[in-house]
């Protein structure tokens, strides 16, 4: 039966949950289909993850692999194939929980960056699974600088062969998924030499495991990492290479080659490629990023409204926690910030579609402009995302830090994506670069990309708003957030020039700058997300109570974004402290009214309760009976040798005769 | 060896290292003592911590419960006493990674609580270890809350007992650590009823296991609440009472007494018992707080020195990380919390126990500001020096991320601080109203204790500061800093009053504040911890470097949180924004200066490399080599049935036959 406490607050909602969810997955269609893939995976028993919090490193790697091996088969039965409608909801259905992922990257790899015989070759042996691919990039020594790799590849005429080496402890390949265990082949990139000289990082197809029994190939030294902070079901490896010779046809080979007698050619534009590369940044972030938020905004609402704490009122019954203000304040902005997310997501999917027919058009003009936004908006959401996470859990107390709750676990993981494809910071600097370079090419009277023409338009007027519902209006603070973006670049573009002018070398120049910069394009990133969530609420049906619900969501993002960060639209006097106490009250009188269909607004992210794995968050509200379940089945609750070995002999005082 | 890039580092200390860590001790004596403990524990195989990040948490329970054992002896052997001064070092030199805390709890709510009778009867057993105590207060519906705690304790009169019960899921004692599988006896608090009358919470001792082979006694159920974020070394448990009868002599009743007919007498004052409370809020900030933030602060600044990544300049050697900006303005401004909180730290342990004599001589004057900056800094260093650990764990990229750069570990612990001994914001709110209360007398002319004098100065002032080396002054960023906490504070007091005149109910006008009244608490810890970092350096000994580098990480304190923060010092126009870029200007300048000196700074908070237990921080900087070798060591490398059951039949495509 369902907790009164939550049922009530489903009485309530001011727009259709069912209408909202088709809206979520882009149509009633997709949801069907979502759902029918769901159901089917979660009725399975080999995937299920009951007990996935009582589980070792190791029974979480063997989990991995007995489901990505039971998927082949599952999808075979189902009819669901690489490119059918199902595909993209496997992998949320199986929460991730699930090996092989760096396998499909081997499999990419190949076919961008390998010849049409390469790709004949590789790609049928990988698809029937008479090999497991990995990709070997990132080394002890080395992830973000990829040219500092330093795996070599030197060529030998004599026997037409690569001779594979990592001359130094640091040069060992370090972290890449599905080696430490799995998998027999992986793509190594290493520095490639011939007579002698260096022709700089080129991949390489390495065998590392014999396929007849899987031992260690000679020459391979390779193993896991150990334990992480989660991922604990792939097996991150390390990857340690002696004299490993390799035939000459193994170096992919669409762009570069080297002949038989050492030349080295280069062939074709790489530009294709590096668009690839940067579309992997955004396909992360639905199910790598939003989904986690989504479950912990989730987890928390559904808790906050069935958990009673202290009394509002003498007297009264103890209130729900989401009648705090406070609490509204930690849970509702992240809600908030997955709604605008989501929708960000969309447009930057809509908007790399877009990019890919230009480019297969040999058009590269959008490169530099999705390269910026795909890091950019990486950066800001795996950020915005995580700190999100972390707020839920804690807004759930002391029951947040169980594991059973669910929120532990998502946090350490999102948190990874902070990391990995480029880590964060690295990635700001690089949307910097572009904003920068945009705003002297504007400033120089040159047409710049569509979603930095804001920075042509130099505007030095002040925020209209009269009153708090002033604030309330796209228009408002859409505006507010463009000035702050344009100020940050302008303001730090011309710092730049003045330390270079003033005789700042130009690298030194650029460090100096670089904490500005990286607000600079954090601006530029909210400023966007700002607008296209305005633009996207604009369209939306009236019907239902939607448009009139994500609009209090978009005003709360916009909002919450003004409130956390007052300094810089107060700096320039943009904005006066008399505006941003009206942005203060509007602001937290939003609170209010989106707490009333905050459960609705979670329970249209639509995950099952077996999906959230939470004893916080199931759909029922039961939390203190399903922590009390789930608590009981703990290998905690096993007889442990301590009593007889140690508190026995405590006890009853014969500790001095051990 | 030394890492040479780590080596370097030290050669160019501006201070003595020596004199710092001495500084940090309280005097060189201390430091000299706190080795010796140091030395013993490391040096002893059982204390190992070795391999303790491939544990389960079963085993790791098992190591904290052979640790504590163990300490009774190492102890004896040693000659350390309770009130010796080695004592205070043990739980450090440790890691905290022992059993058995809660048995210190339940022996102090004795000696707080119980009559001089229980004390000489209870006490006596509990250092002799012929029992294992433990404190059971939360509940599964209630923590926070305390008076809407559900246990029962209702008397017997014919029989003399209490008889305890769990009336429904939701009062199940649920979090008490040492009791889901090691305590014999608990403090239970419960409600209690006496002829059908509800008296409110007291506690009780409670045996619930048996003393000769462990088993539970009848009516008990109790056990492990299973997986959490971290503190898997703890028992923490669950605990339901069914017509348990205890004695009438198990009430704890210093203060309240049910006599034999069921006359119910309070009696003595509960100040003490009430301060006693609070002071725990306090003890815990330097070991459960700050060590984890200064281990992290030493991990991410060694390994910044030896990680080098990309180039500064084209053609040189690549960079350190440290001298990127970005990983400057990560990493030092949390060194310099660590310092702040070091000294505020030093300042609340001086003020209580300047408390504790008064409240000795029956002077209960400070408490109410003792409750409010207890409460108030618990808050704001517990969630500082959390989100100080996790920029530390991401500014070593993907290494943080692995358990074995000890990072994971220490921000899934000290999270945890930021949840019990009182959550933040419950915390928060409580100096809030103490803050209000103190703006309301001032106003009325009354006065108000010393923290909150500035509270009775209104000032409309503007800051002073004319360039960028004003910011450097202590006395105009203190000024500033107590601007805004004064702002903040009658602003909230003035918006209370006119909801409240406006009609609304004055608790739904406090709860309408409550988001402004959390900031104004912040604000004026904020402003207390900056004030007595300045007056710290002031009074330190200008020798040996020790007072430059202490007032530059003053002012890097100082202004980092005013660059973090700028909306809340521009917005009356205290701060004007040509000031506000000074701040940054000066600050991003103080970061290079200190960059110089931070190795030597983290070599003064004086880890071993046995207590860090990182791979990224050894005090050699060997950091590839240690990874590799820790790694090796892992459970995951070895052999897995996950090839035979999974990976064989696939890759000789068996699959089909399964
Ligand atoms: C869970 C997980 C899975 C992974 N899986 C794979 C995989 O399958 N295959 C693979 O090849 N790799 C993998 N990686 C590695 C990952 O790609 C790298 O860790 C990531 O790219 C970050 O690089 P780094 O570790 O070198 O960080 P670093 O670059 O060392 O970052 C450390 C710090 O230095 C700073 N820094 C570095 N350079 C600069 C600069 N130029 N300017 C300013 N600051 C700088 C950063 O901002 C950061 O604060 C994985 C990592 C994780 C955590
Ligand atoms: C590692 C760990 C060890 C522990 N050890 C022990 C132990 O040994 N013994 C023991 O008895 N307990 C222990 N506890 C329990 C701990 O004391 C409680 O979890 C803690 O006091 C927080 O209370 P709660 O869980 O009820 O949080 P809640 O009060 O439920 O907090 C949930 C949310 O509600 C909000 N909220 C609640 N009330 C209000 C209000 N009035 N106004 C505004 N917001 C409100 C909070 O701000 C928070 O965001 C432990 C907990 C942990 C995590």
């Amino acid at each position: 039966s369902v907790n009164p406490d939550l049922a009530s607050e489903r009485q309530t909602a001011s727009f259709s949950v069912e209408k909202l969810t088709a809206l979520l997955d882009g149509g009633a269609e997709q949801t069907r289909i979502r759902r029918a893939v769901v159901e089917a995976i979660e009725s399975d028993p080999v995937f299920s993850r009951e007990n996935q919090y009582f589980q070792t490193q190791n029974e979480r790697y063997e989990a991995a692999v007995r489901k990505a091996v039971h998927l082949q088969k599952k999808m075979h039965e189902m009819g669901w194939t690489e490119n059918g409608p199902e595909y993209k909801y496997i992998y949320r259905a199986l929460s991730g929980d699930v090996a092989f992922l760096l396998h499909r990257v081997f499999m990419r790899s190949i076919s961008v960056l390998g010849s049409d015989k390469q790709i004949a070759k590789w790609i049928p042996l990988a698809t029937q699974h008479k090999l497991i691919g990995s990709y070997a990039q990132t080394e002890l020594g080395h992830g973000t600088y990829l040219q500092g790799l330093e795996t070599t590849a030197v060529f030998d005429t004599a026997t037409q062969e690569f001779i594979l080496n990592t001359p130094k402890i640091s040069a060992m390949k370090w972290w890449p998924g599905d080696m430490g265990r799995s998998a027999t082949h992986t793509v190594v990139f290493a520095q490639l030499y011939i007579h002698g000289k260096c022709y700089g990082i080129h991949p390489f197809i390495v065998q590392i495991r014999s396929l007849q029994d899987h031992s260690l190939c000679p020459g391979i030294t390779a193993g896991d990492i150990g334990p992480k902070m989660n991922f604990e079901h792939i097996d991150n490896g390390y990857l340690l290479l002696k004299n490993v010779r390799i035939p000459r046809e193994n170096m992919l080979s669409k762009f570069c080659e080297v002949r038989p007698d050492g030349t080295y050619v280069r062939q074709g534009s790489q530009k294709i490629n590096y668009f690839t590369m940067t579309t992997v940044r955004i396909s992360l972030i639905s199910d790598e990023v939003l989904t986690p938020l989504m479950k912990a905004c989730t987890i928390a609402t559904r808790y906050s409204a069935v958990r009673r704490q202290s009394k509002l009122k003498p007297g009264e019954q103890e209130a729900k926690i989401l009648d705090y203000q406070t609490q509204q304040e930690k849970v509702l902005p992240q809600l908030a910030a997955a709604y605008a997310f989501h929708f960000i997501n969309n447009y930057l999917q809509e908007l790399f579609n877009r990019g890919y027919s230009e480019i297969q058009r040999k058009n590269f003009d959008m490169l530099p402009e999705l390269h910026a936004l795909s890091s950019g908006f990486k950066a800001v959401i795996t950020q915005h995302c995580t700190a999100g996470v972390e707020i839920c859990l804690r807004a759930c107390g002391g029951h947040g830090y169980s594991l059973l709750s669910g929120l532990p676990s998502l946090y350490t993981k999102i948190l990874a994506s902070c990391i990995y494809e480029g880590e964060n910071t690295i990635l700001l600097l690089q949307t910097a670069r572009f904003l920068i370079k945009c705003f002297m090419a504007a400033n120089a009277g040159q047409p710049v990309p569509p979603s930095v023409t804001y920075l042509t338009a130099v505007k030095h007027g002040k925020c209209p708003a009269k009153n708090k519902l002033d604030f309330l209006s796209p228009d408002i603070y859409t505006e507010a957030y463009q000035h702050v973006a344009f100020r940050l670049t302008s303001s730090t573009a011309a710092k730049l020039q003045d330390l270079i002018q003033s005789g700042v070398k130009k690298h030194d120049a650029w460090n100096q700058c670089t904490v500005q910069l990286v607000q600079a394009a954090k601006a530029h990133c909210h400023y966007i997300a700002v607008k296209n969530f305005a633009e996207t609420v604009e369209k939306l049906e009236t019907k239902a109570g939607i448009q009139k619900i994500m609009k209090h969501l978009c005003d709360l993002f916009a909002l919450h974004g003004i409130f956390s960060n007052t300094g810089a639209f107060l700096h320039d006097g943009y904005t006066s402290a008399a505006q941003m106490d009206m942005v203060t009250a509007s602001y937290l009188d939003l609170l209010a009214v989106i707490r009333k269909d905050a459960v609705p607004l979670v329970d249209a992210f639509d995950f099952t309760d077996k999906s959230l794995n939470s004893a916080l968050g199931s759909s029922d509200g039961q939390v203190y009976q399903r922590l009390y379940e789930w608590a009981q089945k703990s290998p905690t609750n096993q007889m442990s040798p301590a009593y007889e070995r140690y508190l026995k002999p405590l006890l009853h005082n014969t500790l001095s005769k051990l």
